[in-house]
């Protein structure tokens, strides 16, 4: 018990700081709504902060097509919601925030009344299924609260949630035929097979136990539930949609399609019928858990016992209060929308994947007890290493802990003896380039946050950037490159393990381990290897050595790149902007080449090859939706162009943010996007995670105080402050002037404050 | 650990009695050979008593074709081996003995030389795939020994097991193409969409781990391994042969195909690779568990810690010394082969379904810790209930009640809130008619050997009996009877819940719960509502109460039976034969009934329709290969013809019972079928079970000695006994004339000796 009562704890929130007496609400500010138009890919639903459960109404479920058909929509669905569609297909359980690949989608459930339709019939005709139409003036959406009117039905559905429970409230008319159906079959990247079991236990006429299993992008998945009901069911029943099954025994001896309590199958469709009164409400709570069905019950009798909407909807919203706070800004209202529903967006992944006693699933398949940490999955390492963990260092150092310690189990746990790449669910999805794990656990130890075993996590980063089959990493270690010819990502892979290799290096040199940090610094620098000068651009070399002659540095296909192109990721060395600089031709060259990449006018037949984001998430040539470019524009600080940072970095937070359901230029990427903007409007970023280094950019807040956890805090100062006057013109450090563009962690982490004087001029 | 000690002492063997000083070894007479012609279903591999893994050779593995097109050789392969056949496919670790029904067959190995197959190929064309052509003159079957030469591949295949792990030796020639195949795929009842998903995970290079699930005769179910090789393989792969599923991520990572560590979906063949030189073994050990993957390694970490093939066998060799060694018979060579392979068939199931640990999977498909019992599954209770479970009760109480409590935990486990009817790996397959569950509680809770809460059993035997959904007992209830119109079993199963109310009424009694009692001996009179005295038989009752016109008592085609005709089931009211007799119109009418049965020649058009015996089974129309007329013989007990008791059963023995491969004259019945032989040849039968009474027969043993639990022995005598002597003339009881043809549980357990005087003649 004693796991259950410390996670019980950890919940319980705590607001006000010493700083921040009668807070404002900041809750007021998030609207999950931003980014659900087009491609920002985050969903308007319920969740807490890094919730296991996040239920959230689906617009849309469709499939990716096999056998080599390729279904565009299943992109455009990843969140479930698009802003733009006028039906609901009804509420499910688990999402991706802002993905470019999509998943999940468990345990669909929407109340209904009259004739009972299991099939969820077409947008186009709503009432040919269980489907509905909606407005969004009907449309409420809150921080961990959700709500809208269904026009077929003229029921009420509201959603909240704890960490593992997803709490429903309809209310309904007067009805003799209401239903609530759970479709076992709907899922997001729902393609014909996605499903590889679903079982269901009627317990009693208000409980049913389950699990579904399937093969979707994580490969092998498995999710119990434990769906209790605040009204008993008079009956139900179930279809299964699968004719490739068998179920024993003799068929007379039950009549096993109605008020039969085991249900089994591929595809299955499940229904619970009731009589309403008018403006009744039935209330339904459904608990998830990794492990069992007996986890997902205990999940729900630990979190939320009662039957209490508004109850569970305040603990939860108290929840990202307390976290919400941890940075308190001054700004307009349209400010503080786009901040805190950053703060929000940056809060939602990676996501818990433990029970509340403390049991997980590995991904060894195997049920594990998390000792003296919360387990986390869903790390979308090659977005979120950028921005997203260094904020979790300076305003979440427990969570990034315990975020790393699921990492570290992760590679326990892993069969290739690998760091995650993109983990999801107990699986490891391979997707995108790098071993990013790597950044993160070096910017934790060299930050001084690793209440882990540092030397083991250093050994962990040596055996994964090691692995000489995955990705060309054999080559890369031979040839200090990857050739063309043996890998399609071979220069931005080259970049990025050269990156991360300095990473390594930075953690091995805190450690004093100096033979790992001379073999990874020496690594680190392998990025000087793919630049051609010829070219002018990092550039794909083939395998004798010499750079491929057809070359196109605008596209990013078949170039030797992945989600960006030759020009954006030339700029791609992080860790050694000196070096690029110098590599490059020196500061004029190079404040050249970054100017022209924002004021080069891109081709419409290039912007179509970019992925993952609107036009509008483009600036020239510069691709702010896509991650490889998000330290580009601080660049500038290593040049004697500093100001042109102030004036890129106040223009693209303009452009690229708006407080609008179509206010992300791309993908969220579980926060990265946000996380982004959240550093930026305070003034500095993380350029190079893995140093302790930020870089100074311009402030677009008025005033802001990080309540840290270890009771300190860091406030920002501005004087000058407006839309016009970007440009930093002094920069006090705890009232000392600042006579560089760079600040330390550790400058944050004690506390203090630092003031930006703004003028309208640059200096 | 405590758990885990039990569960090993419970193995050690304990052999010579008393009673059995310099005992002969007795496992040289068991055949597993016995039955695997035609239709005994029976296999040849090797097992340890009631052992988990059941590791034998499969000679097809035929599926089960869906959308209603049924394959007959489904039913033909019910243990995966027919003795006529030419080739092996391969060896697999989990067999049903003697069903009617197939599943299983779960993990099939292989090993080859040569190009790799990953098809098994055609039984006409055995090199066009890993099977194999074999001959009996090189093969080898012993009771938990199996050997064959592989002609193909000209390796020797050895097989041996404990209770949890197979275990592999085969003999290799020179070769640097040796390949173990494991196949993935394979199954028994193996129709197309059986694999419902499959895992795999390569620990290091001798060590994999993984599960199979499946959706077969039980619907859903998951065996876990671990599987160990004594030499490291080379390289290893797979081939996946479903196209219905996804892997995310970038396939450019890594090679899936050739030596990637985790394997997984739903139509998989793997191989593992080696050079081998002249005669070198490769050994494989292959644990199981219903659990997890852990608990499949920990089973083999605590059975078969070593290498060592030899003491794997005869430590299991042992053991099935010490239960032969419970009943020491004095015969001829074929009368031992037939008894001890009676005595080996009826120890092989129900089988063990737990872990080392203790844990196992309940039918609520949760993990559950067995609490100071063994759990079992493998409950073929229509069978069983009749002689084999009483056969239990005098030579294995302690299993026997482990049993009961293995099924009572599977009532509080059922969402039906019944006891088990078929209970297969955590699944209740509904298979056959009546609530006979209650007959092995009753009898163990009269017997006395009931260490377990027996007025909970008792509660537990009433809700399932007023189960009223279940195949028509609400109408038994409410009318006495089932009407015609509302089940297909009408008759049979109202002959059926009579005899077990009447069980519930004797446990009643005995826990002196005279309410019970009385309503249950009350419903066990309802045979009599469906007895026509027009026909002479029982006969089909309609709703208005009067019985079908169109009526064939000779046909089991919807006739209102199951698995017997009017002829044969009229007879089956095993718990009230005076009654009966009285019904049918006394002594004489029902002498001459019975000797018709057995004189009537059933024309051919009939016996096509008998199901799961060959036409060896049945002697006239008295059909002894299904089990509903198999107290019929013993019946002139009752009347004043006790002699033809003894002269039937002896042809029977005769006629039913073979030591040659198609012994058998039908299934075996998980043991059903040798129970009712050892009891016979004993010279007793329990005609029903739930009483404490045992009819006499004619022994057909020269000498017996039953070495009992409590340290007492109980001695059948014989004098005069030959093949012809087959009457008995007197019957002496410790010494004393018995006066009846009936002992008691007491007689027996009590220990002391029964002596027969045979004569030619009849008295």
């Amino acid at each position: 018990m004693k796991n259950t009562l410390i996670t019980i704890l950890s919940f319980v929130p705590i607001i006000a700081t010493a700083q921040t007496k009668n807070p404002e609400k900041l809750v007021q500010y998030v609207k999950p709504i931003i980014g659900t138009q087009r491609m920002g890919h985050t969903f308007p639903g319920a969740t807490v902060p890094f919730g296991m459960v996040q239920l959230s109404p689906e617009t849309d479920t469709v499939g990716y097509e096999l056998n080599g058909k390729y279904n565009p929509d299943v992109y455009k669905y990843c969140a479930g919601y698009q802003y733009d569609d006028k039906t609901i297909v009804g509420f499910s359980h688990t999402h991706f925030s802002g993905t470019g690949h999509s998943d999940l989608g468990d345990f669909l459930v929407m109340p209904t009344v009259g004739e009972l339709k299991l099939n969820p019939g077409t947008a186009d005709k709503p009432g040919s299924g269980y489907r509905s139409a909606f407005s969004h003036q009907n449309e409420v959406s809150e921080a961990n609260y959700y709500k809208v009117k269904l026009d077929e039905s003229n029921i009420t559905a509201e959603l909240t949630t704890s960490a593992r429970v997803g709490f429903h409230q309809y209310t309904f008319p007067k009805s003799d035929q209401a239903h609530i159906v759970l479709d076992l079959m709907s899922g997001i990247y729902n393609y014909p097979d996605k499903n590889v079991w679903t079982y269901l236990r009627v317990v009693n006429d208000s409980l049913i136990i389950g699990y579904r299993q399937t093969n979707g992008w994580a490969r092998t998945r498995t999710l119990y539930f434990a769906m209790a009901f605040s009204k008993p069911f008079k009956q139900f029943g179930y279809r299964n949609y699968s004719k490739r099954e068998v179920y024993g025994g003799f068929w007379g001896q039950f009549n096993r399609t109605k008020n039969f309590p085991e249900i089994a199958g591929r595809q299955l469709r499940t229904y619970f019928d009731f009589n309403t009164a008018e403006g009744e409400k039935i209330k339904i709570k459904m608990a998830i858990s990794p492990v069992s069905m007996e986890g997902a019950l205990n999940n729900m009798q630990v979190e939320i016992p009662a039957w209490d909407f508004d109850k569970v909807k305040t603990d939860g919203q108290q929840l990202w209060e307390k976290e919400l706070h941890k940075i308190v800004i001054d700004g307009s209202k349209d400010d503080k929308e786009d901040f805190y529903t950053s703060m929000y967006h940056a809060m939602i992944n990676p996501t818990i994947y433990m029970d509340a006693d403390g049991q997980y699933k590995g991904l060894d398949q195997n049920i594990h007890k998390a000792d003296g940490f919360t387990n986390y999955t869903t790390f979308s390492l090659w977005d979120t290493h950028r921005a997203l963990h260094p904020l979790f260092n300076i305003i979440e150092p427990t969570r990034n802990a315990d975020m790393i310690k699921s990492m570290l189990a992760h590679f326990d746990q892993s069969a290739e003896h690998m760091l995650p790449v993109w983990s999801n669910s107990a699986n490891e999805n391979w997707c995108m380039s790098g071993y990013h794990s790597v950044s993160l656990i070096a910017d934790a130890i060299v930050k001084g946050n690793a209440p882990f075993d540092a030397n083991k996590a250093l050994d962990a980063t040596i055996t994964t950037a090691n692995h000489r089959d995955y990705a060309g990493i054999g080559y890369y270690i031979d040839m200090g490159y990857i050739p063309d010819e043996k890998n399609g990502n071979s220069v931005s892979s080259t970049l990025e393990y050269a990156y991360d290799d300095w990473c390594i290096a930075q953690a091995a040199k805190k450690l004093n381990r100096m033979d790992v940090y001379d073999t990874f610094f020496k690594r680190s620098q392998n990025y000087k290897n793919v630049y051609d000068p010829a070219s002018g651009f990092m550039h794909p070399k083939l395998v004798d050595g010499t750079f491929r002659k057809a070359f196109d540095p605008f596209t990013t296909i078949n170039q030797g790149f992945i989600e960006g192109n030759a020009w954006n990721y030339t700029l791609y060395v992080p860790h050694d902007p000196a070096g690029l600089i110098k590599l490059m031709g020196g500061n004029k060259r190079f404040v050249t080449y970054i100017d022209s990449l924002f004021s080069y006018d891109l081709p419409d037949k290039y912007f179509a090859e970019t992925e993952d984001i609107t036009k509008d998430g483009i600036i020239g040539n510069y691709v702010h939706g896509n991650e490889p470019s998000h330290q580009v524009a601080y660049l500038y600080d290593w040049t004697d162009k500093p100001w042109k940072t102030q004036d890129k970095i106040r223009m693209i937070l303009k452009k690229m943010y708006k407080n609008t359901p179509d206010g992300l230029g791309g993908n969220d990427d579980t926060g990265q996007m946000s996380a982004w903007y959240i550093f930026s409007a305070l003034g500095f970023y993380p350029v190079a995670p893995g140093s302790d280094q930020y870089a100074i950019g311009s402030p677009a807040v008025y005033h802001a105080v990080l309540n840290l956890e270890n009771g300190k805090t860091f406030t920002i100062n501005t004087k000058n402050q407006s839309d016009k006057n970007v440009y930093v013109q002094k920069i006090l450090l705890n009232g000392k002037v600042l006579n560089s563009y760079f600040i330390s962690h550790t400058d944050i982490m004690s506390g203090g404050e630092i003031t930006f004087v703004m003028g309208a001029k640059h200096i």
